[in-house]
Protein backbone atom coordinates (compact mmCIF):
# COMPACT_ATOMS: atom_id res chain seq x y z
CA UNK A 1 0.00 0.00 0.00
CA UNK A 2 1.78 3.80 -1.15
CA UNK A 3 0.79 6.34 1.20
CA UNK A 4 -2.06 7.98 -0.68
CA UNK A 5 -3.50 4.86 -0.26
CA UNK A 6 -3.61 4.51 3.10
CA UNK A 7 -4.72 8.25 3.41
CA UNK A 8 -7.93 7.30 1.75
CA UNK A 9 -8.26 3.99 3.79
CA UNK A 10 -7.62 6.04 6.93
CA UNK A 11 -10.17 8.39 6.25
CA UNK A 12 -13.00 6.21 5.16
CA UNK A 13 -12.32 4.64 8.50
CA UNK A 14 -12.17 7.85 10.79
CA UNK A 15 -14.82 9.42 8.76
CA UNK A 16 -18.05 7.70 9.97
CA UNK A 17 -16.74 7.45 13.43
CA UNK A 18 -16.55 11.03 13.36
CA UNK A 19 -20.28 11.57 11.61
CA UNK A 20 -21.63 9.12 14.41
CA UNK A 21 -19.75 11.45 17.51
CA UNK A 22 -21.34 14.65 15.43
CA UNK A 23 -24.75 13.15 15.64
CA UNK A 24 -24.49 13.10 19.44
CA UNK A 25 -22.14 16.05 20.09
CA UNK A 26 -24.08 17.54 22.78
CA UNK A 27 -23.08 14.76 24.86
CA UNK A 28 -18.98 14.79 24.52
CA UNK A 29 -16.73 15.79 27.04
CA UNK A 30 -15.10 19.39 26.16
CA UNK A 31 -11.53 21.19 27.59
CA UNK A 32 -10.57 24.27 26.74
CA UNK A 33 -6.88 24.25 25.36
CA UNK A 34 -5.36 28.02 24.85
CA UNK A 35 -8.24 29.61 26.37
CA UNK A 36 -12.14 29.18 26.14
CA UNK A 37 -12.69 30.08 21.94
CA UNK A 38 -9.89 26.99 21.36
CA UNK A 39 -11.36 23.55 22.60
CA UNK A 40 -10.66 19.59 22.69
CA UNK A 41 -13.00 16.99 22.36
CA UNK A 42 -12.68 13.63 23.22
CA UNK A 43 -13.47 12.83 19.35
CA UNK A 44 -9.93 14.74 18.66
CA UNK A 45 -8.04 12.94 20.50
CA UNK A 46 -9.57 9.59 19.55
CA UNK A 47 -9.37 10.13 16.10
CA UNK A 48 -6.07 10.97 16.22
CA UNK A 49 -4.97 8.17 17.91
CA UNK A 50 -6.73 6.39 15.31
CA UNK A 51 -5.13 7.56 12.91
CA UNK A 52 -1.06 7.86 14.16
CA UNK A 53 -1.46 4.46 15.19
CA UNK A 54 -2.45 3.00 11.66
CA UNK A 55 0.52 4.92 10.44
CA UNK A 56 3.02 3.86 12.57
CA UNK A 57 1.98 0.19 11.69
CA UNK A 58 2.04 0.61 8.24
CA UNK A 59 5.30 2.91 8.19
CA UNK A 60 7.29 2.72 11.53
CA UNK A 61 9.88 4.74 11.39
CA UNK A 62 8.01 7.60 9.89
CA UNK A 63 7.98 10.66 12.01
CA UNK A 64 3.66 11.97 13.19
CA UNK A 65 3.24 15.70 13.65
CA UNK A 66 -0.55 16.20 14.94
CA UNK A 67 -2.70 18.56 16.23
CA UNK A 68 -3.63 17.16 19.86
CA UNK A 69 -1.80 15.41 22.39
CA UNK A 70 2.01 16.24 22.37
CA UNK A 71 2.37 15.75 18.93
CA UNK A 72 2.35 19.33 17.62
CA UNK A 73 6.09 19.69 17.59
CA UNK A 74 7.28 22.07 14.77
CA UNK A 75 10.84 20.81 13.55
CA UNK A 76 13.43 22.92 12.37
CA UNK A 77 14.60 20.83 9.41
CA UNK A 78 11.56 18.59 8.17
CA UNK A 79 12.53 14.83 9.01
CA UNK A 80 13.18 12.71 5.31
CA UNK A 81 9.43 10.80 5.90
CA UNK A 82 6.88 12.58 8.05
CA UNK A 83 2.90 12.79 8.28
CA UNK A 84 1.11 15.63 9.41
CA UNK A 85 -2.36 15.77 11.14
CA UNK A 86 -5.05 17.09 11.81
CA UNK A 87 -7.84 15.01 13.70
CA UNK A 88 -10.41 17.37 13.19
CA UNK A 89 -10.11 21.11 12.13
CA UNK A 90 -12.88 22.84 12.90
CA UNK A 91 -13.64 21.49 15.95
CA UNK A 92 -15.60 24.59 16.98
CA UNK A 93 -18.41 24.13 13.74
CA UNK A 94 -18.22 19.87 15.44
CA UNK A 95 -19.34 21.23 18.55
CA UNK A 96 -21.84 24.17 17.00
CA UNK A 97 -22.86 24.91 13.61
CA UNK A 98 -25.85 24.55 11.29
CA UNK A 99 -23.46 23.31 8.46
CA UNK A 100 -20.72 20.55 9.40
CA UNK A 101 -17.88 22.41 8.05
CA UNK A 102 -15.14 20.58 9.53
CA UNK A 103 -12.58 18.11 8.17
CA UNK A 104 -10.27 15.55 8.96
CA UNK A 105 -6.96 15.57 7.16
CA UNK A 106 -4.09 14.24 6.54
CA UNK A 107 -0.72 15.05 4.54
CA UNK A 108 2.60 12.68 4.04
CA UNK A 109 5.50 14.62 3.74
CA UNK A 110 8.46 13.34 1.38
CA UNK A 111 12.48 15.40 2.15
CA UNK A 112 10.16 18.86 3.07
CA UNK A 113 7.51 18.46 -0.06
CA UNK A 114 4.11 17.60 0.55
CA UNK A 115 3.62 13.90 -1.36
CA UNK A 116 0.14 13.08 -0.95
CA UNK A 117 -2.70 14.40 0.74
CA UNK A 118 -7.01 13.74 1.73
CA UNK A 119 -9.34 15.54 3.62
CA UNK A 120 -12.49 14.40 4.47
CA UNK A 121 -15.96 16.16 5.37
CA UNK A 122 -17.91 13.22 7.94
CA UNK A 123 -21.02 14.30 7.71
CA UNK A 124 -21.22 14.79 3.81
CA UNK A 125 -18.64 11.78 3.41
CA UNK A 126 -17.24 14.06 0.50
CA UNK A 127 -13.41 12.89 0.05
CA UNK A 128 -10.40 14.53 -1.37
CA UNK A 129 -7.31 13.56 -2.26
CA UNK A 130 -4.03 14.57 -4.01
CA UNK A 131 -0.80 13.14 -5.26
CA UNK A 132 2.03 15.68 -6.17
CA UNK A 133 1.81 15.97 -10.05
CA UNK A 134 -0.74 13.33 -10.20
CA UNK A 135 -3.85 15.92 -9.71
CA UNK A 136 -6.68 16.35 -7.29
CA UNK A 137 -9.80 14.63 -7.23
CA UNK A 138 -12.98 14.60 -4.74
CA UNK A 139 -15.09 11.28 -4.78
CA UNK A 140 -12.86 10.34 -8.19
CA UNK A 141 -13.78 13.40 -10.03
CA UNK A 142 -11.08 15.85 -11.03
CA UNK A 143 -10.71 18.74 -9.28
CA UNK A 144 -9.61 22.52 -10.80
CA UNK A 145 -9.68 25.59 -9.63
CA UNK A 146 -11.78 28.70 -10.98
CA UNK A 147 -10.18 30.71 -13.51
CA UNK A 148 -11.94 34.53 -12.00
CA UNK A 149 -9.29 37.10 -12.18
CA UNK A 150 -11.22 39.53 -10.43
CA UNK A 151 -10.97 40.10 -6.70
CA UNK A 152 -13.89 43.02 -7.06
CA UNK A 153 -16.14 39.70 -7.71
CA UNK A 154 -13.91 36.81 -6.33
CA UNK A 155 -15.23 34.94 -2.60
CA UNK A 156 -12.63 35.01 -0.02
CA UNK A 157 -12.40 32.96 2.50
CA UNK A 158 -10.99 34.53 5.69
CA UNK A 159 -10.50 33.43 9.05
CA UNK A 160 -10.66 35.54 12.35
CA UNK A 161 -8.82 33.52 14.72
CA UNK A 162 -9.13 33.66 18.18
CA UNK A 163 -9.63 37.17 20.02
CA UNK A 164 -5.69 37.75 21.03
CA UNK A 165 -4.21 37.62 17.24
CA UNK A 166 -7.97 39.59 16.23
CA UNK A 167 -6.28 43.51 16.35
CA UNK A 168 -3.53 41.57 13.78
CA UNK A 169 -5.73 39.74 11.56
CA UNK A 170 -7.79 42.99 11.14
CA UNK A 171 -4.65 45.00 10.29
CA UNK A 172 -3.02 42.35 8.06
CA UNK A 173 -6.20 41.94 6.11
CA UNK A 174 -7.40 45.10 6.31
CA UNK A 175 -7.20 45.78 2.49
CA UNK A 176 -8.11 42.93 1.59
CA UNK A 177 -11.15 43.11 3.63
CA UNK A 178 -12.28 46.35 1.77
CA UNK A 179 -11.37 44.94 -1.89
CA UNK A 180 -12.80 41.56 -2.24
CA UNK A 181 -16.09 40.68 -3.78
CA UNK A 182 -17.60 38.42 -1.22
CA UNK A 183 -15.92 37.61 2.28
CA UNK A 184 -16.94 34.14 4.04
CA UNK A 185 -15.73 32.89 7.13
CA UNK A 186 -16.52 29.47 7.69
CA UNK A 187 -14.00 28.39 10.54
CA UNK A 188 -11.75 25.64 9.15
CA UNK A 189 -8.82 26.42 6.88
CA UNK A 190 -9.41 22.52 5.68
CA UNK A 191 -12.90 23.06 4.44
CA UNK A 192 -11.66 26.49 2.82
CA UNK A 193 -9.23 25.40 0.79
CA UNK A 194 -11.26 22.31 -0.12
CA UNK A 195 -13.58 24.80 -1.65
CA UNK A 196 -10.71 26.77 -3.33
CA UNK A 197 -9.73 23.39 -5.31
CA UNK A 198 -13.43 22.88 -5.80
CA UNK A 199 -13.84 26.03 -7.53
CA UNK A 200 -16.80 27.43 -5.10
CA UNK A 201 -14.04 29.96 -3.83
CA UNK A 202 -11.35 32.22 -4.75
CA UNK A 203 -8.85 32.25 -2.20
CA UNK A 204 -8.56 31.85 1.97
CA UNK A 205 -5.90 34.01 3.85
CA UNK A 206 -4.61 33.47 7.81
CA UNK A 207 -2.43 35.43 9.62
CA UNK A 208 -1.60 32.34 12.22
CA UNK A 209 -1.86 28.78 11.19
CA UNK A 210 -0.04 25.97 11.94
CA UNK A 211 1.45 22.97 9.65
CA UNK A 212 -1.58 20.35 10.39
CA UNK A 213 -4.17 22.74 9.46
CA UNK A 214 -3.08 23.42 5.73
CA UNK A 215 -0.55 20.68 4.83
CA UNK A 216 -3.57 18.55 2.99
CA UNK A 217 -5.67 21.43 1.53
CA UNK A 218 -2.02 23.30 -0.21
CA UNK A 219 -1.72 20.22 -1.67
CA UNK A 220 -4.95 19.42 -3.00
CA UNK A 221 -5.27 22.82 -4.07
CA UNK A 222 -2.17 23.44 -5.91
CA UNK A 223 -2.99 19.91 -7.64
CA UNK A 224 -6.49 21.41 -8.69
CA UNK A 225 -4.15 24.27 -10.48
CA UNK A 226 -3.98 26.90 -7.57
CA UNK A 227 -1.27 28.68 -5.91
CA UNK A 228 0.06 29.45 -2.48
CA UNK A 229 2.42 31.26 -0.67
CA UNK A 230 3.38 33.02 2.34
CA UNK A 231 1.77 36.93 3.01
CA UNK A 232 4.67 38.39 1.93
CA UNK A 233 4.61 36.00 -1.19
CA UNK A 234 7.39 33.94 -0.26
CA UNK A 235 6.68 30.04 -1.24
CA UNK A 236 5.01 28.61 1.30
CA UNK A 237 6.92 25.57 3.69
CA UNK A 238 5.55 23.41 6.29
CA UNK A 239 8.66 23.82 8.80
CA UNK A 240 9.89 27.47 8.08
CA UNK A 241 8.29 28.53 11.49
CA UNK A 242 6.18 31.14 9.62
CA UNK A 243 2.49 31.43 10.14
CA UNK A 244 0.46 33.64 7.92
CA UNK A 245 -0.67 32.01 4.66
CA UNK A 246 -2.76 32.74 1.21
CA UNK A 247 -3.74 30.32 -0.77
CA UNK A 248 -5.67 30.71 -4.21
CA UNK A 249 -6.83 29.97 -7.64
CA UNK A 250 -3.91 31.34 -8.79
CA UNK A 251 -5.60 34.38 -10.98
CA UNK A 252 -6.35 36.73 -8.62
CA UNK A 253 -3.24 36.03 -6.11
CA UNK A 254 -1.03 38.87 -7.31
CA UNK A 255 -4.23 41.07 -6.62
CA UNK A 256 -4.21 39.67 -2.84
CA UNK A 257 -0.81 40.16 -1.68
CA UNK A 258 -0.74 43.65 -2.78
CA UNK A 259 -3.48 44.76 -0.67
CA UNK A 260 -1.70 42.90 2.38
CA UNK A 261 -0.07 45.67 4.43
CA UNK A 262 3.01 44.72 6.77
CA UNK A 263 1.95 41.16 7.47
CA UNK A 264 1.91 39.96 10.87
CA UNK A 265 4.28 37.10 10.84
CA UNK A 266 5.74 35.95 14.01
CA UNK A 267 8.52 33.46 13.57
CA UNK A 268 8.77 30.94 16.13
CA UNK A 269 11.91 28.73 17.41
CA UNK A 270 12.05 25.24 16.06
CA UNK A 271 10.46 23.45 18.69
CA UNK B 1 -55.71 26.64 7.05
CA UNK B 2 -54.36 29.38 8.92
CA UNK B 3 -50.83 31.65 8.27
CA UNK B 4 -49.05 29.24 9.37
CA UNK B 5 -49.91 26.13 7.93
CA UNK B 6 -50.21 27.64 4.52
CA UNK B 7 -46.41 28.27 5.35
CA UNK B 8 -45.82 25.18 6.72
CA UNK B 9 -47.41 24.01 3.04
CA UNK B 10 -45.49 26.59 1.00
CA UNK B 11 -42.02 25.23 2.36
CA UNK B 12 -42.82 21.75 1.90
CA UNK B 13 -43.51 22.23 -1.39
CA UNK B 14 -40.72 24.70 -3.00
CA UNK B 15 -37.74 22.90 -0.51
CA UNK B 16 -37.90 20.19 -2.59
CA UNK B 17 -37.92 22.33 -5.98
CA UNK B 18 -34.79 24.05 -4.97
CA UNK B 19 -33.20 20.92 -3.85
CA UNK B 20 -33.24 19.37 -7.13
CA UNK B 21 -32.31 22.74 -8.29
CA UNK B 22 -29.22 23.33 -6.57
CA UNK B 23 -27.75 19.74 -7.37
CA UNK B 24 -27.88 21.12 -11.12
CA UNK B 25 -27.08 24.28 -10.35
CA UNK B 26 -23.96 24.58 -12.65
CA UNK B 27 -26.26 24.16 -15.12
CA UNK B 28 -28.49 27.85 -14.66
CA UNK B 29 -28.89 31.12 -15.88
CA UNK B 30 -27.65 33.70 -13.90
CA UNK B 31 -28.06 37.71 -14.12
CA UNK B 32 -26.30 40.58 -11.95
CA UNK B 33 -28.44 42.86 -10.27
CA UNK B 34 -26.41 45.57 -8.24
CA UNK B 35 -23.28 44.61 -9.60
CA UNK B 36 -21.37 41.03 -9.49
CA UNK B 37 -21.96 40.35 -6.14
CA UNK B 38 -25.64 40.58 -6.03
CA UNK B 39 -27.08 37.79 -8.33
CA UNK B 40 -30.67 36.46 -9.23
CA UNK B 41 -31.18 32.99 -10.61
CA UNK B 42 -34.37 31.78 -12.36
CA UNK B 43 -34.67 29.59 -9.29
CA UNK B 44 -35.25 33.13 -7.14
CA UNK B 45 -37.73 34.11 -9.84
CA UNK B 46 -39.61 30.62 -10.11
CA UNK B 47 -39.49 30.06 -5.97
CA UNK B 48 -41.02 33.68 -5.36
CA UNK B 49 -43.33 33.00 -7.99
CA UNK B 50 -44.84 29.54 -6.29
CA UNK B 51 -44.90 31.35 -3.06
CA UNK B 52 -46.93 34.17 -4.56
CA UNK B 53 -49.60 32.74 -5.96
CA UNK B 54 -50.09 30.14 -3.14
CA UNK B 55 -50.31 33.19 -0.85
CA UNK B 56 -52.93 34.70 -3.25
CA UNK B 57 -55.26 31.84 -3.85
CA UNK B 58 -55.32 31.32 0.32
CA UNK B 59 -55.85 35.32 0.85
CA UNK B 60 -56.25 37.20 -2.21
CA UNK B 61 -56.22 40.50 -0.69
CA UNK B 62 -53.40 40.63 1.15
CA UNK B 63 -50.24 42.44 0.80
CA UNK B 64 -46.75 40.72 -0.59
CA UNK B 65 -43.60 42.33 -0.67
CA UNK B 66 -40.62 40.00 -1.91
CA UNK B 67 -36.70 40.17 -2.73
CA UNK B 68 -37.42 39.58 -6.24
CA UNK B 69 -39.48 40.46 -9.54
CA UNK B 70 -40.74 44.37 -8.54
CA UNK B 71 -42.04 43.18 -5.29
CA UNK B 72 -39.29 44.76 -3.03
CA UNK B 73 -41.44 47.75 -1.71
CA UNK B 74 -41.11 48.83 1.65
CA UNK B 75 -44.13 50.60 2.87
CA UNK B 76 -43.99 53.03 5.18
CA UNK B 77 -46.73 52.11 7.16
CA UNK B 78 -47.26 48.57 7.50
CA UNK B 79 -50.22 47.14 5.46
CA UNK B 80 -53.01 45.58 7.64
CA UNK B 81 -51.90 41.76 6.37
CA UNK B 82 -48.98 41.64 4.57
CA UNK B 83 -46.73 38.50 3.76
CA UNK B 84 -42.80 39.04 3.26
CA UNK B 85 -41.21 36.60 1.34
CA UNK B 86 -37.08 35.82 -0.03
CA UNK B 87 -37.51 32.62 -2.21
CA UNK B 88 -33.18 32.52 -1.58
CA UNK B 89 -31.78 33.78 0.98
CA UNK B 90 -27.72 33.60 0.19
CA UNK B 91 -28.13 32.98 -3.74
CA UNK B 92 -24.25 33.23 -3.95
CA UNK B 93 -24.21 30.41 -1.72
CA UNK B 94 -26.74 28.02 -3.57
CA UNK B 95 -24.35 28.70 -6.96
CA UNK B 96 -21.20 28.30 -4.87
CA UNK B 97 -20.59 26.88 -1.75
CA UNK B 98 -19.07 23.93 -0.47
CA UNK B 99 -21.89 23.93 2.16
CA UNK B 100 -25.72 24.61 1.62
CA UNK B 101 -25.85 27.49 3.49
CA UNK B 102 -28.69 29.54 1.67
CA UNK B 103 -32.64 29.02 3.19
CA UNK B 104 -36.29 29.84 1.86
CA UNK B 105 -38.05 32.47 4.07
CA UNK B 106 -41.86 33.46 4.33
CA UNK B 107 -43.14 35.97 7.26
CA UNK B 108 -46.81 36.80 7.85
CA UNK B 109 -47.32 40.08 9.57
CA UNK B 110 -50.39 41.45 10.97
CA UNK B 111 -50.86 44.61 11.97
CA UNK B 112 -47.45 45.92 11.58
CA UNK B 113 -46.43 42.62 13.76
CA UNK B 114 -44.75 39.36 12.46
CA UNK B 115 -47.66 36.84 13.48
CA UNK B 116 -46.31 33.68 11.86
CA UNK B 117 -42.38 32.22 10.28
CA UNK B 118 -41.22 29.62 8.54
CA UNK B 119 -37.80 28.62 7.20
CA UNK B 120 -36.51 26.20 5.10
CA UNK B 121 -33.22 24.82 4.30
CA UNK B 122 -34.07 23.07 1.09
CA UNK B 123 -30.60 20.25 0.96
CA UNK B 124 -30.85 19.21 4.83
CA UNK B 125 -34.59 19.74 4.54
CA UNK B 126 -34.82 21.44 7.78
CA UNK B 127 -37.72 23.57 8.64
CA UNK B 128 -38.16 26.06 11.18
CA UNK B 129 -41.43 27.29 12.17
CA UNK B 130 -42.78 29.97 14.63
CA UNK B 131 -45.82 31.53 15.72
CA UNK B 132 -46.23 34.71 17.65
CA UNK B 133 -46.67 33.71 21.48
CA UNK B 134 -46.41 30.03 20.91
CA UNK B 135 -42.96 29.46 20.81
CA UNK B 136 -40.10 28.27 17.69
CA UNK B 137 -39.73 24.57 16.36
CA UNK B 138 -36.84 23.04 14.05
CA UNK B 139 -38.48 19.90 12.79
CA UNK B 140 -41.15 20.19 15.14
CA UNK B 141 -38.87 20.19 17.74
CA UNK B 142 -38.77 23.04 20.65
CA UNK B 143 -36.00 25.46 19.87
CA UNK B 144 -34.13 27.54 22.76
CA UNK B 145 -31.12 29.92 22.42
CA UNK B 146 -28.50 29.61 24.32
CA UNK B 147 -27.60 31.22 27.92
CA UNK B 148 -23.96 32.37 26.95
CA UNK B 149 -23.65 35.59 28.55
CA UNK B 150 -19.83 36.68 27.76
CA UNK B 151 -19.10 37.96 24.33
CA UNK B 152 -15.44 36.73 24.69
CA UNK B 153 -16.70 33.10 24.39
CA UNK B 154 -19.61 34.13 22.14
CA UNK B 155 -20.31 33.06 18.36
CA UNK B 156 -21.15 36.26 16.30
CA UNK B 157 -21.97 35.98 12.68
CA UNK B 158 -21.76 38.57 11.00
CA UNK B 159 -21.75 40.16 7.51
CA UNK B 160 -19.42 42.02 5.65
CA UNK B 161 -21.83 42.78 2.72
CA UNK B 162 -21.62 43.92 -0.76
CA UNK B 163 -17.85 45.91 -1.62
CA UNK B 164 -19.55 48.85 -1.83
CA UNK B 165 -21.15 49.17 1.61
CA UNK B 166 -17.62 47.34 3.26
CA UNK B 167 -16.13 50.45 4.52
CA UNK B 168 -19.53 51.50 6.84
CA UNK B 169 -19.24 47.69 7.93
CA UNK B 170 -15.90 47.32 8.66
CA UNK B 171 -16.28 50.58 11.19
CA UNK B 172 -19.42 50.11 12.37
CA UNK B 173 -19.04 46.92 13.69
CA UNK B 174 -15.12 47.02 14.23
CA UNK B 175 -15.24 47.19 18.41
CA UNK B 176 -17.59 43.93 17.93
CA UNK B 177 -14.98 42.37 15.19
CA UNK B 178 -12.14 43.17 18.09
CA UNK B 179 -13.87 41.51 21.50
CA UNK B 180 -16.10 38.29 20.01
CA UNK B 181 -15.07 34.92 20.73
CA UNK B 182 -15.38 33.68 17.60
CA UNK B 183 -16.62 35.33 14.20
CA UNK B 184 -18.43 33.67 11.29
CA UNK B 185 -20.25 34.71 7.99
CA UNK B 186 -21.58 32.67 5.93
CA UNK B 187 -23.47 34.88 4.31
CA UNK B 188 -27.28 34.26 5.07
CA UNK B 189 -29.36 36.57 7.55
CA UNK B 190 -32.08 33.72 7.64
CA UNK B 191 -29.46 30.71 8.37
CA UNK B 192 -27.35 32.95 10.53
CA UNK B 193 -30.69 33.83 12.66
CA UNK B 194 -31.84 30.01 12.43
CA UNK B 195 -28.12 28.77 14.28
CA UNK B 196 -28.85 31.54 17.12
CA UNK B 197 -32.63 30.32 17.51
CA UNK B 198 -30.96 26.78 17.42
CA UNK B 199 -28.54 28.01 20.23
CA UNK B 200 -25.14 27.39 17.52
CA UNK B 201 -24.56 31.07 17.81
CA UNK B 202 -24.84 34.22 19.96
CA UNK B 203 -25.71 37.02 17.93
CA UNK B 204 -26.18 38.55 14.43
CA UNK B 205 -25.50 41.92 13.12
CA UNK B 206 -25.67 43.59 9.80
CA UNK B 207 -25.84 47.34 8.36
CA UNK B 208 -27.76 46.89 5.76
CA UNK B 209 -30.85 44.50 5.57
CA UNK B 210 -34.45 44.61 4.06
CA UNK B 211 -36.93 43.45 5.62
CA UNK B 212 -37.35 39.91 3.52
CA UNK B 213 -33.91 39.06 4.54
CA UNK B 214 -34.63 38.89 9.00
CA UNK B 215 -38.89 39.05 8.79
CA UNK B 216 -39.02 35.23 9.52
CA UNK B 217 -35.62 34.74 11.51
CA UNK B 218 -36.27 37.56 13.97
CA UNK B 219 -39.93 35.87 14.93
CA UNK B 220 -38.01 32.41 14.87
CA UNK B 221 -35.35 33.53 17.42
CA UNK B 222 -37.82 35.92 19.36
CA UNK B 223 -40.01 32.65 20.11
CA UNK B 224 -36.49 30.96 21.02
CA UNK B 225 -36.18 33.47 23.44
CA UNK B 226 -33.77 35.73 22.15
CA UNK B 227 -33.86 39.46 20.95
CA UNK B 228 -33.90 41.84 18.35
CA UNK B 229 -33.24 45.35 17.97
CA UNK B 230 -31.30 48.66 15.57
CA UNK B 231 -28.29 48.61 15.98
CA UNK B 232 -28.44 51.64 18.14
CA UNK B 233 -30.92 49.53 20.38
CA UNK B 234 -34.22 50.88 19.44
CA UNK B 235 -37.21 48.04 18.71
CA UNK B 236 -36.73 46.31 15.11
CA UNK B 237 -39.68 47.35 13.55
CA UNK B 238 -39.51 45.64 9.41
CA UNK B 239 -40.98 48.92 7.60
CA UNK B 240 -39.21 51.57 9.89
CA UNK B 241 -36.95 52.51 6.53
CA UNK B 242 -33.36 51.41 9.06
CA UNK B 243 -31.33 48.57 7.66
CA UNK B 244 -29.19 47.55 10.72
CA UNK B 245 -30.08 45.08 12.67
CA UNK B 246 -28.50 42.70 15.69
CA UNK B 247 -30.33 39.88 17.21
CA UNK B 248 -28.92 37.89 19.66
CA UNK B 249 -29.83 35.31 22.37
CA UNK B 250 -30.45 38.26 24.84
CA UNK B 251 -27.57 37.57 27.15
CA UNK B 252 -24.97 39.32 24.89
CA UNK B 253 -27.23 41.87 23.59
CA UNK B 254 -26.15 44.99 25.84
CA UNK B 255 -22.33 43.79 25.70
CA UNK B 256 -22.78 44.17 21.40
CA UNK B 257 -24.82 47.81 21.52
CA UNK B 258 -21.58 49.20 23.67
CA UNK B 259 -19.37 47.52 21.29
CA UNK B 260 -21.06 49.16 18.15
CA UNK B 261 -19.66 52.77 17.25
CA UNK B 262 -22.14 54.82 15.58
CA UNK B 263 -23.99 52.90 13.48
CA UNK B 264 -24.43 53.48 9.71
CA UNK B 265 -27.99 53.16 9.38
CA UNK B 266 -29.03 54.90 6.16
CA UNK B 267 -32.90 56.33 6.71
CA UNK B 268 -34.90 55.61 3.30
CA UNK B 269 -38.09 57.76 2.31
CA UNK B 270 -40.84 55.08 2.02
CA UNK B 271 -41.26 53.32 -1.09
Amino acid sequence: MNELDLIELILHETSGYVKAKYAGRTRLRVQEKNGANDLLTEVDVAVQSQIVNRIRHSFPTDAVIAEEDGLDRRPGAAPPRCWVVDPIDGTQNFLRGLFPAFAISIAFVRDGEIAAAGIAMPVTQDLYLAERNCGATRNTQPLQVSRHADLGRARVEVDFSLPDDRGATLETLGGVLHAAGQLRCEGSAAVALCAIASAEAEAYLHVGLRPWDYAAGQLIVEEAGGTSSRLDGSPLRLFDAQEGILVSNGAVHGALLAHLSAPHEPVHAPE
